[in-house]
């Protein structure tokens, strides 16, 4: 059957009958993403893909700008290596792809698929760091990573994703803080600037840390149907891989010492974050500083269109392409412009223009917002700088609704029996006084299957903790989630 | 030992003692890459791995301007999949790395962690192309892959190396080859343009096509040494893959019939051919186009330079960043400018500007180009566009320069006696008249080492063959390669 002959995209299962279905029907009908023949492994299609590479460019710029490079380590590590660091080595052994043979031989060595790269790049920075004025290092690296998942969804949870981290040394506890938070402000503010998607930043709890850290920090979203999702994390790793890793230098007073290093990474795992932060029943949302294409234009064909409104929409194009607007005119035959509007609302393209013979004579064409649905006829002398505005507009009131949407979804509980109250059906955010034990944490999630996203920075003690009742010692956001 | 109590950069190996040794040396002392501890994988470092960007960068936008998109396809190809055309299979079969084992499971079918994506992207093709108006389908993937190599060397011959990976499917037998000439032409116009690296474009002989295509191009570049370095290929897949994979489409006729595809690559390798192609005994010399920093302002430490002569090289750095020059200021203290001199000039960077006090007197500054050593005092107020000049002059001086070193090595042969006179030491190219035949081509390359590098397009018959004596089909060019 071709894609003529579809019926219209509009079958998407709505929200509200399951969300969860409603999510994987939005990747496969935008084509961001599609099911390969291998078990866990997904390909990202060309849409998907023009998204990832918006966020790379724009991240990648964040980090240039705050001093880092780009470099590529090896995608093997061998056994031996990644199991110099205890903590690391058994928070990932379970869920790594092992290469066992090379070309006709079985491997010495085993090699382990990197999950992330602490081991060989801590292996390295060994090697390159011999005093205090080799330091800081600050590389990042853009890379796929395998981790071998039972359940997994597109762009969420897969066995391969693609990724950055970056992993730096420095010279002081302190510096490696400060370059830890720094990157979790970043991701903040690319979440919210770039993605519209706001998120709270914080401390995982101890039992939450990254295999390996000394404090680990991320930042969490909301998704439509109240579960959050981490979107970014940021480790410092205090001594604990220049100990196993042996990355040492002579300080300025000579002595021999460890770096400090922390890492941080963002994945593909963004681009689910964005479908289910700001999607509806319609199909995908984009934010314009990630969207492919931030304005369709669809001509209206009536009568000769080809002669008369065509050229009229290639020139309307050739204008918003030259302010740096990306711009598709979809001028195919075989679909009605009712069915490229569905198409192109399914799509998430911010901005729909319009333009028949009608609009030719009154010297308009007709915008349309994917956000609002509002229409507005628009006079052509007016287009280039309403487009850009209304970009901006779009930009601006996607996160204005989205912190609205957590505001909303976020509710304070005293006691246990508001909690779990809180906790039945899809609430968002809960904030509640906690403990701070491991065990308390636990029992929380096998009892209402919320987790702590994060702790505020500011950790306050006093009162008692909402499940236990023993002193609390700070404040923890608890939600469903990802 | 810090790097500033190291030896002068000067210890590179001469070309001429050996060229092997100087091309591991400038990688090494140049932080271009490093060995990595996973056998035959590097690490490619930041000033390497920025020179990979520019390439992408300007590859990139070319592959975008003929209408290709980018896409994700995944790392790990099932062996099922990869037996599913013969010929390829055989090729690749004994280089390939197998996953056999999955967190703590045997993995009940083994995966080939992917040499090339031929059978993956084709499995999918046959998923999303059903009616000829789904056609072309113009992919490019971005990636790392892996292949079992015995021996290795940095950037020309690794285990796991980067690269770019189109694959395109097409209506007709016509369209794919236009496809796969026009991709050969891209290659081409960008090695020579971008990397000023001129090479020789042709059609691979039928023994060293890749393994399942139905005719091989590529574009060879001539290094340092007189050795051939293969820079790019591109294939034209007929339909055998499509055959294999299952890649069908409704035709405009209704019939059911099989797509025609291509794929085309270029690795980073190129990054070894630009280093042969240009470099000298002082080390790297980088064309501008790809040069991370294409001006270095090294001041000159007298006095209170960093009242004076500081603030002035900032302003200079700041004027030149202005028009888009990729500028390091090497300020630091603990290198003398003598050291740094020579740092940078093995490092590569295109021009280097030197400002002490008594330049600042003068009012200019010195310039000097990496590939002439020419030293020329410049007054400030023409720096902007003698720099950006100079740029463009060097970027021409080193695709003429190594054209004419083509020219000088690129001789003919009638006779056998004057193709082995030839072929001793480094000659490069051997123009001569071949039969066509697997067998004679491999007899040549046992008893000289020399290669067919690739046929002109242009295949004119008659004479006899410069080896057995038989009739010839064609020239054939022939080198020792890498």
């Amino acid at each position: 059957m071709s894609k003529s002959q579809q019926p219209l995209m509009s079958e998407i299962t709505p929200q509200t009958e399951d969300f969860s279905r409603w999510y994987l029907d939005v990747v496969r009908k935008a084509e961001l993403a599609d099911y390969s023949p291998v078990k866990g492994c997904m390909v990202i299609r060309p849409y998907g893909y023009a998204i990832w590479e918006l966020i790379q460019q724009q991240l990648d710029k964040r980090f240039k700008d705050t001093g880092h490079v780009n470099a590529y380590f090896p995608l093997f590590i061998p056994e031996s290596l990644i199991m110099r660091e205890a903590a690391h080595v058994e928070g990932f052994a379970p869920q790594v792809a092992w290469v066992t043979r090379g070309g006709d031989e079985e491997l010495e060595e085993r090699l382990v698929v990197r999950p992330t790269s602490e081991a060989i790049i801590g292996t390295m920075y060994a090697k390159w760091i011999q005093s205090w004025r080799d330091l800081p290092v600050l590389i990042n690296q853009w890379a796929n990573v395998v981790r071998w998942e039972k359940v997994t969804r597109p762009f969420l949870r897969t066995t391969e994703f693609l990724w950055q981290e970056g992993h730096t040394a420095h010279e002081t506890e302190a510096e490696a803080e400060e370059e830890t938070l720094k990157m979790l402000g970043v991701y903040k503010e690319f979440a919210e600037n770039v993605l519209a998607m706001p998120v709270l930043d914080g401390q995982k709890s101890s039992s939450e840390k990254f295999a390996g850290a000394s404090r680990t920090y991320s930042i969490e979203a909301l998704m439509g149907d109240g579960r959050a999702l981490q979107a970014g994390t940021s480790h410092n790793l205090g001594q604990n891989f220049a100990r196993a890793f042996e990355i040492r230098f002579q300080g300025r007073d000579k002595a021999l010492q460890y770096a400090w290093t922390t890492s941080w990474g963002v994945s593909t795992r963004l681009i689910g974050g964005v479908i289910m932060a700001h999607g509806d029943d319609s199909g995908l949302i984009l934010p314009p500083k990630i969207a492919p294409y931030q304005v369709v234009i669809v001509p209206i064909q009536r009568g000769n269109w080809q002669e008369t409104v065509l050229p009229k929409a290639k020139a309307v194009q050739a204008d918003l392409q030259s302010l740096g607007v990306r711009v598709f005119l979809d001028a195919r035959e075989e679909f009605t412009p009712g069915w490229k509007f569905a198409e192109w609302e399914m799509r998430g393209v911010p901005l729909r223009l319009e333009i028949g013979p009608k609009d030719i004579e009154k010297g308009q064409v007709v915008l349309a917002r994917r956000d609002t649905r509002e229409k507005m006829p628009t006079p052509l002398a007016e287009l280039q700088p309403r487009v850009t505005s209304l970009l901006d507009e779009i930009q601006q009131a996607l996160l204005a609704r989205a912190i609205k949407f957590r505001e909303e979804h976020t509710s304070s509980s005293a006691t246990w029996d508001e909690f779990t109250t809180a906790m039945e059906g899809r609430p968002g955010y809960v904030v509640a006084r906690w403990c701070g034990r491991d065990v308390c944490e636990a029992e929380i999630k096998s009892e209402t299957q919320a987790t702590i996203r994060n702790l505020p920075f500011q950790q306050v003690p006093g009162g008692v903790c909402v499940h236990c009742g023993q002193p609390a010692v700070t404040d923890a956001r608890f939600a469903k989630s990802y």
